[in-house]
């Protein structure tokens, strides 16, 4: 049984993990039979948006423990886990990516990694463990690749302005549509657009099928 | 096409909505082709909890605001929804279902139901048009049929107390299985244990997804 482990970021998509995206890759997990180790850094949100109207809000939230309403309390700090008690590693999309694991939504090409989030994704790369990203998440994996001086294929969908984002940061773009993954078979890593592109829920549904099963598929032909 | 409104009760299984449950739900219609509305009341919720350790937290969160994070922005308040622009309607578990919709985790079977949820409820009963409900929300249904003078067959799986609740509010309880449903086809109404049993989100997949065809089919026959 492969132990895939899954970082998450909040519990929303304007400042937290995507809820769909999330939900969707540990029912698919778990249909698969694999052991889930849900984790997320134990650090404050940037912020808290109001997701009926875009707006920020009052009141700071912390990563982990607005994560733990996505893992119904099963779920332990980035801090605790290591590649090597792991097959693989699945980062969701959401804003919660781009706010809280970095700072890729203020700060572009250039973002800073959460130090956790960069020794776990780096641990992985290194050991040419399984890494599937989605939606946003591609961006983060991009930018923790280019710093260990590796060029990695990824996708994001087709926006162009995020595809620049990934191309400054060293990584091969290829488009893809919300139902397909992009496999780079070099690194082990899988990727999805997700909600980047996607309509609806069934449509996004597709995608994260696909990319649990080929993240699984790598993490136990190893 | 069918048309069906799924309540919402915050988000996150000790204070809101089961998200599993909800997220399930709305993958299962979106696949079905179903169109779906998304309602809460705007109402603060009874309190917030940490998901990581179980203990309330300071800071009050609104039912419909924490719900939007779910419908990612698509919802409304039940104020604006009546059973005449539905043909269906669902209910997702959560201990919201009994702290915000209702204060049945307080009160026990004497409960007061929110009044928009009653009356929205209430018209779906009278109407006949069917009702899921899922987890703990057979104890709403259940809460309201009983003010209507109606007996109704449902299920929370197996649990003695609650069981004996239901049953004080002039149900009648079946007993089932979390892959399973129990169906009173007299009222239209489909129940199934969910996360009242389920050990696994799969499993719980198994019934919401059974719940969704059923209502659905229940939806389009009339």
């Amino acid at each position: 049984m492969a132990r895939i482990g899954v970082i998450l970021s909040g519990c929303g998509v304007y400042d937290g993990s995507e809820i769909h995206e999330a939900v969707l890759t540990l029912l698919a997990l778990d249909r698969a039979g694999a052991e889930i180790v849900m984790m997320a850094p134990n650090i404050e949100q940037l912020h808290t948006v109001n997701h009926l109207n875009g707006n920020e809000e009052e009141g700071m939230r912390n990563v982990l423990r607005e994560s733990a309403r996505i893992a119904r309390g099963k779920i332990m700090p980035t801090t605790n886990m290591a590649a090597a008690d792991l097959d693989g590693l699945i980062i969701p999309g959401g804003f919660g990516v781009a706010k809280n694991l970095s700072d890729y939504a203020m700060v572009g090409p250039g973002s800073a990694i959460n130090p956790e989030v960069m020794r776990l994704t780096a641990e992985f790369l290194d050991a040419g463990k399984p890494i599937g990203a989605m939606c946003i998440a591609p961006t983060l994996v991009a930018r923790v690749g280019q710093q260990m001086g590796r060029t990695l294929k990824l996708t994001i969908g087709n926006d162009p302005a995020t595809i620049a984002d990934l191309e400054k940061m060293q990584a091969v773009h290829v488009e893809c549509p919300v139902d397909e993954i992009v496999v780079d078979e070099e690194n082990n890593l899988v990727s999805t657009p997700a909600y980047m592109l996607g309509e609806s829920i069934s449509q996004v549904a597709v995608g994260v099928d696909k990319l649990v099963a080929k993240t699984l598929a790598m993490a136990t032909a190893g």
